[in-house]
């Protein structure tokens, strides 16, 4: 049973048939990207607390709860009550409850709500887009929100990663190429040591579109490039490593 | 004519049988990653300054000579008198010496020698390897001060090469995808905004191993990511596009 709201459907999560998540076109989908993060991230599979910031309707917790243990706890954080809703209602429609716990909040307000150091894991797919005029955004529109750096900036993100995990533990989020010296100086900044690295490339012979990085908080510098990712062969279908939710 | 020491010989300059470089294994071969780097680079092909810090036996003006007008000059700059003379003879054995000029010195100083902001495109193959003690390294060993940040860091070239570019102007280096941060930090901090990347890797599946990198001075940041390189095929032969310098 679940309650769905306006245009609101229930998705499939990516290629899994065994879990659906609720989405609106007007409201907030997930994207490819997401799918890739939690395929990329190094998730702590037997015990541990994971924590994602940004979470938007739930899709990485979601992801991420089909391949870990009862032991590892995952926590959600998303700041638009309507996503915060939609989040709350899939992960009991896909009886997570007991292992996924949603909040609805501020990032920058999780370090003095949890405590620093307390995850082993953070993820994050945050706004992609700066924007110099952000008074000049509608700040009630959902994907502006989530597109758009209006209610958090790349500082912030990284910053209230940095202090939510633990020393040793890993922050994994995915981003444009186009900002990668932007996020590689201000992890730095923030303690937050690159580690490993995929570009995404929408298919043989062009720009890379997607970053996946991960860094440990105090690591030692030491940065693996893995090898590229095609999301679509030449005839426009999906890549079998696309399929295997990148891997 | 040319007058060869010890254990040097002629090679051919990669796959063009039209240039020769004099190279010794003792003292100093090239490797692949100036090949890539030359063709990498935006080189202004109708007039201009080019300068080539940490030249080695002078490589890279030896390749981007082959495609570049008579109105272009380039410059080579290295510190080890060995090399730079393995250099000079290289460049007159193929008939440069009215177009690339090779200096005998530390990068250090060139921006007093030269001023500052006077170059179009400044092109690096700096020594790749970090040391915490660079007081047990043999000094006086070629291959070491060619491989270990002995006689510059990367800091240094890093500086060297902000200062030498005119506003507007580019600097292209290849380095390993393990110092990325480092890279990206350092040139930010000297005003270099990264504007292209293309990582290069042995072979599909493989983790990237070389890393090529352009900024431009005084650049708005946008930083694209050229599709990969592979250097071998499955069957361990040279792919294509190595086989013709990376393009």
């Amino acid at each position: 049973m679940v309650t769905l709201r306006d245009d609101e459907r229930l998705d499939f999560l990516f290629t899994d048939e065994s879990m659906q998540i609720i989405q609106s076109p007007t409201v907030f989908s997930y994207s490819i990207d997401a799918v890739l993060l939690a395929n990329f991230a190094s998730i702590p599979l037997k015990r541990g607390k994971i924590i994602d910031l940004c979470t938007g309707n739930g899709v990485i917790p979601l992801l991420i709860s089909r391949e870990v243990d009862n032991a590892v706890s995952i926590t959600g954080v998303e700041i638009q009550e309507r996503l915060y809703d939609m989040a709350v209602r899939s992960i009991e429609y896909n009886n997570k409850a007991g292992q996924i716990t949603m909040i609805h909040g501020d990032i920058i307000d999780m370090p003095n709500k949890f405590g620093n150091r307390k995850f082993d894991l953070v993820t994050v797919n945050p706004p992609y887009f700066q924007t110099s005029h952000p008074n000049h955004l509608n700040k009630n529109d959902y994907l502006t929100i989530a597109r758009h750096e209006v209610m958090a900036t790349l500082d912030d993100v990284i910053q209230v990663a940095s202090k939510l995990v633990k020393s040793g533990g890993k922050v994994a989020m995915v981003h444009r190429p186009g900002r990668l010296t932007d996020i590689l100086t201000c992890m730095r900044e923030y303690k937050l040591e690159p580690k490993r690295m995929r570009f995404v490339y929408p298919k043989q012979g062009k720009e890379a579109n997607i970053l996946l990085i991960e860094a440990i908080r105090d690591g030692k510098p030491d940065l693996k490039l893995l090898p590229p990712l095609y999301v679509f062969n030449h005839d426009g279908t999906y890549t079998e490593e696309l399929n295997n939710g990148g891997y």
